[in-house]
């Protein structure tokens, strides 16, 4: 039977939102929800710890745990490995704890392939022009580098039509609100229902 | 491709709560939803009106709409029939109307056969010694008529597996938050807001 947890991939062009969104819904629902750690070979970067950000681990081991098949999904970016375990998720899930994970969507293609009970959640700007605004905003990036993440962007925008919602981040708030519901219903489905309320339903039909 | 509007069958069991669950909801969206007016030949209660209610027609004209294969689905209870318009939910739909059909699972699962896309909520009480005290409470029917809807109703609650969404009542203000949500998360699947953004996305990928 599915567990009671659903786990959600949420996928975004950098500068959709995505972040400020799932960490504003967790602040809401930490109780129930969480998002997924991922395993990476790369440095930890200033302020990074080890088992909150990321598990970090080496080379040697990470191979290792993709030779156990112990990942729903990895890649290998600039050279460093990123994956996500299945252990630590089914745990998760199996704790009634939905799951955020963080990739980009061809990490959703492989999570639905896995495990076709996630759900896949995309993160749009409300617009190209302000798209490229929230880029430039970010600091002291090189019109280049501005380019080449409008183009990245547009890139993962192209896969919109794969997932399962689209939840465009216009008005903040309401974007927040898309998501709840988005949850909230998944919670509702008979699958999810028919499990939590077994006694109720025993009850009534006595 | 498909409407903005979703057409959703709820179903209960008399006692769940449903019209007062349905009412509140369209107290706050009824820009956006309502619900579908049935057929029938049943003569007026004191206070129906005619396309308000019910649309009142006799046993030819009815017969008729059969024929023509004019509605979603129909039945005949104690010697009358009761019947649900094809066209006139098509047309709220395509004005990106959400539609409520308020029929039991019978005519829950024609609909769904017809109509794929058109998703069933059931509303279950909380327990069975509160459905009880819910139809005890309504006035003054004799035992035995309470024992009969009593029946009834675990007839109508055997069916609970086959609709989409299960919301419980037990408390009114988590009910209508969980079928405000169903209704909110609808509106952000992929199919809905492709359409809705279509513009959007053309600017995105331009």
């Amino acid at each position: 039977m599915a567990s009671l947890g659903t786990l959600y991939v949420v996928s975004a062009p950098s500068g959709a939102g995505k972040s400020s969104l799932i960490k504003a819904y967790l602040a809401d629902h930490g109780d129930n929800a969480s998002v997924s750690v991922s395993h990476t070979t790369r440095a930890p970067r200033p302020g990074e710890e080890n088992g909150v950000h990321y598990h970090f681990v080496n080379h040697a081991e990470f191979e290792k745990l993709i030779a156990q098949d112990a990942f729903f999904e990895w890649a290998e970016v600039f050279g460093n490995y990123y994956g996500t375990s299945k252990a630590a998720i089914q745990q998760q899930l199996e704790q009634g704890l939905d799951v955020f994970l963080d990739i980009d969507w061809q990490g959703a293609r492989q999570v639905k392939k896995l495990q076709p009970n996630a759900k896949t959640i995309f993160i749009a700007p409300p617009s190209q022009a302000e798209l490229l605004s929230r880029l430039q905003k970010r600091g002291q990036d090189s019109d280049e580098v501005i380019a080449k993440r409008m183009q990245e962007a547009q890139s993962e925008i192209s896969h919109y039509d794969e997932f399962d919602f689209i939840v465009v981040n216009d008005d903040f708030a309401q974007a927040l609100a898309d998501l709840t519901a988005i949850l909230r219903a998944q919670r509702c489905t008979q699958q999810k229902q028919a499990k939590k309320h077994q006694a109720l339903f025993s009850d009534l039909l006595a």
